[in-house]
């Protein structure tokens, strides 16, 4: 059980618990929204939990007394929209002038390669909390980094290759957070053959 | 938090979970199987969990001290195979001539007729343990027999319409059991626009 690499709350790590729900909220209650609206199937997945010791009360529900955090295999979020299976997960940073490539772990790049190789539509959501600019980033782009911070110990995507690279992600009404039209955006660049590389 | 809904294993219905924990486990280790071998990425969702209290000791890993399981609100596997999402949840009955209704929640009939909205290729993946035959069955044909359960209070889809209307799964060597041919022949049939109906 590798700890680091869990995304799980923990008194050390508050903050960035805390930065990470703000997304992540945001994201489900859009997500809700679309789904209210019939306009996209988009879950957040439950965090793993491997169980050992529940108890079954009468009359009463199932009390897990120990369980511990299991790493995800996967990434945060999937789903169906306009018949295209959708993956990414969410990340937050309060750097401004570059993402930082420590918030990757590779099961999820690993994961989103699979996901590409199959025809997925797969991307990072990454938010610079203090610019407050949002933008999904192909994950070609992100593997592209990956392959450099390995090869060559890059440790960030600069900020300027993500505006250039990447699809802006604006605020509205209703959603608050409007992502599909960036979705579409990608769905366009990658069915035209854009590869981003 | 509606308890008789949610697919835990409680004692009194452990025959059920064990019986539950054979299809999904010979189902994982295909998944497992057809990821290695970058045919499919299908996953198991895991149960949701709602922590109430999580211990953290210094130099040991997070404790889930108290929590409760929450009903899902979508079926059990997902992912992405041949730029289709695929979305089904596994059923297990020891009925010999029919499947009951039953085993369906309406959370999951809700989740999946959104799916096929939007592009999706679903199914429920039946097992008749008593058989030993397994059938994917288009999602459709359950909601046509959910329907009927509505307002003709049908109990059961019978295993005639089932053989008739599903595709048969065979057992093979690696993997044991080879879904992937019969989700081709979903996929096939929807693609013609044959409805099944
Ligand atoms: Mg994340
Ligand atoms: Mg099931």
């Amino acid at each position: 059980l590798a700890k680091k690499t869990i995304d799980i709350p923990t008194p050390h790590k508050s903050i960035y618990a805390k930065r990470g729900m703000s997304l992540e909220k945001e994201i489900n209650e859009s997500n809700q929204y679309y789904l209210a609206t019939h306009q996209a199937v988009i879950h957040k997945k439950p965090t793993p939990i491997q169980l050992v010791h529940v108890d079954y009360p009468k009359r009463s529900a199932a009390v897990v007394r120990e369980a511990y955090f299991r790493r995800p295999s996967t990434t945060d979020y999937n789903g169906v929209y306009k018949g295209y299976y959708i993956d990414f997960d969410a990340k937050e940073t309060r750097n401004k002038r570059s993402f930082p490539l420590k918030n990757f772990h590779q099961h999820q790049i690993t994961h989103l390669k699979e996901c590409v190789a199959q025809g997925g539509i797969c991307f990072a959501f990454i938010k610079f909390t203090e610019l407050d600019e949002l933008y999904i980033l192909p994950a070609t782009i992100v593997f592209h980094y990956w392959h450099l911070k390995e090869h060559h110990h890059r440790s960030s995507i600069p900020l300027t290759q993500i505006k250039a690279d990447g699809i802006r992600v604006h605020y509205g009404l209703n959603p608050r957070l409007q992502y599909l039209p960036a979705v579409d955006q990608l769905i366009a660049s990658v069915n035209k053959g854009v590869t981003h590389e």
